[in-house]
């Protein structure tokens, strides 16, 4: 099944189903919000899965990506990891960063009161903060009691979803130093038009993971193409480890971090920043420059087959 | 005005306008709850107002405090500063922290999807943990923009609170030392059922901050009495820091960090650590262990009248 937040006018936007190959739309039956959905997962989406099956037979009408919110607009809670090690290897060998404790996910609290619509400007206060784009993979699940192992975790994976996870890089390391997190560095994220069902990706749902790459392009020109699979820990680790102190609310989303291989010289980045980092490595100086007001960033995943999983996010970064 | 939220079976509870005395309770007039007063405090506060007049000559009924909510159950954003040098200066020595940045509030995002009511049990997975409380107070703004400054900030604060901000002592430094912050070690948190507006506390609103003591009883003995005055940087700069990339909704919590004077040995403290924190430097190792299953925090505040302003927080920790 596939679903999509269409801009109504109000705070949450209003649910849609959309067609497997994102042409066809149709307001969602007995729900009007994702939240709403996430709340009641197994009494509602029944119906929502029948309604998918006649979307794609043609009920419905014209999908407009452009029309489209974060699938969840706002969430009670967003919890990114840093699962991939190739990516916070690099970053620590560049920033001198203290090891990271093996035998832990990575984990912050960032901003969940906005997310971003896929094709919206991003509005930031200055180029000065380095500003960079993560491409990520997500999850979101209903609501998961304190304590739940990863076994059990796996089964409230219930949407998956792509994420952009927008950062400022002059500002992290200072914020990362104080030990208590990002509050500046990280504004709002923005999601990718389309959050599916995990039977959607067939094969490509392995080991709780996203077995497909992340194709990033930056003003047009491609920048990476990083596999999702490489996770050092699966999603349903991830949730287990936010659980073990508290409940995690009904539409809690999980990020993944950004999407990184080890082979990022041949395969590229998710973020500005790896780059960078490489660039250190191997010539001494970084030479890419952060993002400009203006320039452009586009993100999606497709399938074996080709076709598209969860839409684009194509945004700007604009003076705000 | 003091507002209070009770239990009506609902997620965000019903919104009430409570006597000056804490005596009597009336389901405010115009809004349901306190999110919403929140994303409309100007338009809806002055009948708020003119009820609580009313209410404080004698309409309503008895308030209970049991029947208390946290003011808000749910936010959208929790963020909670460290404001107080001498605490974070001794935490530092202790622990042979890297020294914070100077210039900059020290500030995290927490989990805001749950603040447990102010007499409820606090749930937890194992004494190991190392179950600690933090005295705060905090503030409750209205939507504030993007690059707000400090001295426009100060208008967007509407409302005050006192929270008690829970801590798992022996994951936090482990959180801390990857630079993400806390996730494990920072579970739901608590607020006392009185929100009030900040001209409840007349000369004691001063700087924007709450130029008043914090009394913390454990297990029915005095534990600290810290003046709240002491912050390095007042609640409006904390908001403008918090702004600066990011707008903030409605609604959000912004704490002060556990409250915490120069004069601990004499005025006591507001969380445990800081207390072991001192036998460490006193005595060379820590004496007061963390809290037990069943163990039993009250934290309250007074006016120099001797009344009582936030009402109680009054709390037992369990197995969870």
């Amino acid at each position: 099944m596939k679903l999509a937040t269409l801009n109504d006018g109000t705070p949450d936007g209003r649910l849609h189903v959309v067609s497997t190959d994102l042409t066809r739309a149709e307001p969602a039956e007995g729900v009007q919000t994702l939240q709403a959905l996430m709340e009641d997962w197994d009494g509602l989406s029944p119906a929502l899965e029948a309604q998918y099956a006649r979307v794609n037979q043609g009920t419905g009408s014209a999908f407009e990506p452009e029309e489209a919110l974060a699938p969840l607009p706002r969430a009670w809670q967003w919890l990114d990891g840093s699962a991939y090690d190739s990516h916070g290897d690099l970053m620590q060998k560049v920033f001198k960063l203290d090891p990271s404790p093996k035998g832990r996910p990575l984990m912050y609290q960032g901003m969940s009161h906005q997310f971003l619509a896929p094709c919206e400007d991003v509005p930031l206060p200055t180029e000065e903060d380095g500003i960079d784009f993560e491409g990520e993979f997500g999850v979101i699940c209903d609501a998961v009691p304190m304590g739940t192992s990863a076994k059990d975790a796996r089964a409230h994976i219930r949407l998956l979803v792509q994420i952009n996870d927008w950062s400022l890089r002059t500002v992290a390391p200072i914020e990362m130093k104080t030990g208590f997190g990002w509050i500046q560095a990280k504004p709002a994220c923005s999601i990718a038009p389309i959050a599916v069902t995990p039977d959607e990706l067939g094969d490509a749902w392995r080991d709780a993971r996203v077995d497909l790459p992340l194709n990033v392009t930056l003003n047009e020109a491609s920048f990476g193409a990083a596999e999702g699979y490489h996770m050092s820990y699966g999603f349903d680790e991830l949730l287990a480890h936010a659980a073990r102190t508290r409940k995690l609310v009904a539409g809690t989303v999980l990020g993944s971090g950004t999407v990184s291989n080890e082979n990022f010289r041949e395969i590229g980045s998710s973020c500005i920043a790896e780059r960078r980092g490489i660039e250190m490595l191997d010539k001494g100086a970084p030479e890419t420059p952060y993002m400009a007001f203006g320039d452009h960033v586009e993100m999606e995943c497709t399938l074996r087959d080709g076709s598209n999983l969860f839409g684009k996010i194509s945004q700007r970064v604009v003076q705000g």
